[in-house]
């Protein structure tokens, strides 16, 4: 990135503020909107940003990066169309792109290119903002069909100084993958932790061992994000959990009829992890 | 425990070496036998065992330990009928007791009490052996109905020795409980890991975050162990795989319907969460 630009963030969360944070230390003029005005003094304490909206030149130069909810970015995506029109690029990084998607065709927003920085942890808040958060991360970058050169481009840079990795995938694949990779495990661990509260009674916290711990750690996900992703890549995680589905009957018909096919089914689950984790 | 003790290990893997390594160093005579020639002579020269069947004193006192896969435990304690019934007290580790129960009942072992030290980690092997294992771990100690009370305090002393908290549990409840937050999660693994390898063609490894590595860990697991854990166990198992499907498909018909059922429900994982781990 350029010391000369300008970037406006809207929602200083614990992804926004990670981008706040590494920008303003390159010496990135960086302005910022959030619901809390006390995030916002914070932040301008802490020299994570400049200023706010009303600090930004308008007439020279300037992005817009979305890091609110799917289901907020949508709403203020409608209402600021000009501003983020005449941006140089327009982003945001949530975790379901439809919406956004087709509210950029409506609105022909031709400087849009949807961004999922692969960065998530448990952190949350502008308290847990972190320079570091993208270093070495996978930024996965969906231009749109008008998206212009110019902002592709800008949107890579904008990435790469933050220290990641960028894939280029059509918006689609985006939703499918995810859907499979990162939604379907929410989707089973909210269901799980129900399951185990309801049935087993459970009156003594220490008889959960480590393992169930790390896999159900995500079960604490947000409700308000989580509701919304689930809700806009709604076809996409129910197909996924189609699939999860057929795969969980095969392993029920294994245990009840055949040991050995147990034992295959496992060892091609410890092949598949190899494969694409390890 | 006292230092004129003998102890007599079958399996010296993680679990099995971890007792010994611990009991050892108290000054018990610990002997052992395991299928690997190379793990007893590592054994006995790091002073993790002081020798094998051989070398114990059946003139006086001695406590077996099976740290065996299930379905061995079961063949050997077959095989071992006259030695087991000759001794203070039998104990095992597995995650399933059923046939074991069966099998004490039949041959009519008075002095068996089951063990399940709620201490698995990643690690395998004798290599992996360590002292600290059940350093503040839970033991679940399952006495049978003619377990004798010399026993049973002979096993709570045993795990103390070695750093354990003891619960008694009754049988049933302990195969109930661990089907819906051990065994459970490892088939929810298992499955999951097959159906994103099938079903996303992913050839990016990078793409996968760090929550599904944390997530799909458990399916790294052992095949031919756990492919035992399912078939001893397999009337729970199949009762927590339903349980489980009916939550998933609460979840479903949310996601389907209405964003704020779907946010309730995640509210309710949180809750349970919190209540049953944090």
């Amino acid at each position: 990135m350029e010391l000369k630009e300008q970037i406006l963030i809207f929602g200083l969360g614990h992804i926004g503020g990670s981008i706040a944070k590494s920008l303003c230390k390159q010496g990135i003029r960086v302005y910022a909107e959030d619901l809390s005005k006390k995030t916002i003094t914070y932040a301008i304490k802490n020299k994570i940003i400049k200023g706010t909206f009303s600090d930004l030149d308008l007439s020279k130069p300037y992005s817009v990066i979305f890091s609110t909810p799917p289901i907020v970015t949508n709403k203020l995506v409608n209402e600021n169309k000009d501003l983020i029109k005449n941006a140089v690029l327009f982003t945001e990084t949530s975790s379901s792109k439809n919406k956004i998607k087709k509210n950029a065709f409506i609105n022909k927003i031709e400087n849009a290119i949807l961004s999922h920085p692969i960065a998530g942890n448990e952190g949350s808040g502008i308290d847990a903002s972190d320079t570091k958060l993208f270093e070495n991360k996978i930024c996965i970058l969906s231009p749109l069909k008008m998206t212009s050169k110019n902002s592709t481009t800008k949107a890579q840079k904008l990435w790469e100084s933050l220290g990641s990795n960028c894939i280029k995938m059509d918006l689609n694949s985006h939703d499918k993958i995810l859907a499979a990779t990162s939604h379907l495990p929410h989707v089973i661990s909210f269901s799980l932790m129900r399951y185990i509260e309801k049935s087993s009674n459970i009156k003594n916290k220490v008889l959960m061992g480590g393992g169930l711990k790390d896999f159900t750690r995500i079960s604490s996900s947000d409700p308000e994000m989580w509701s919304d992703i689930f809700d806009l890549n709604k076809k996409e995680i129910l197909n996924s959990i189609k699939g999860f589905k057929k795969e969980l009957e095969v392993m029920e018909k294994n245990i009840l009829s055949s040991r050995s096919k147990t034992k295959n089914f496992i060892a091609e689950s410890n092949k598949a992890r190899k494969k694409i984790i390890d």
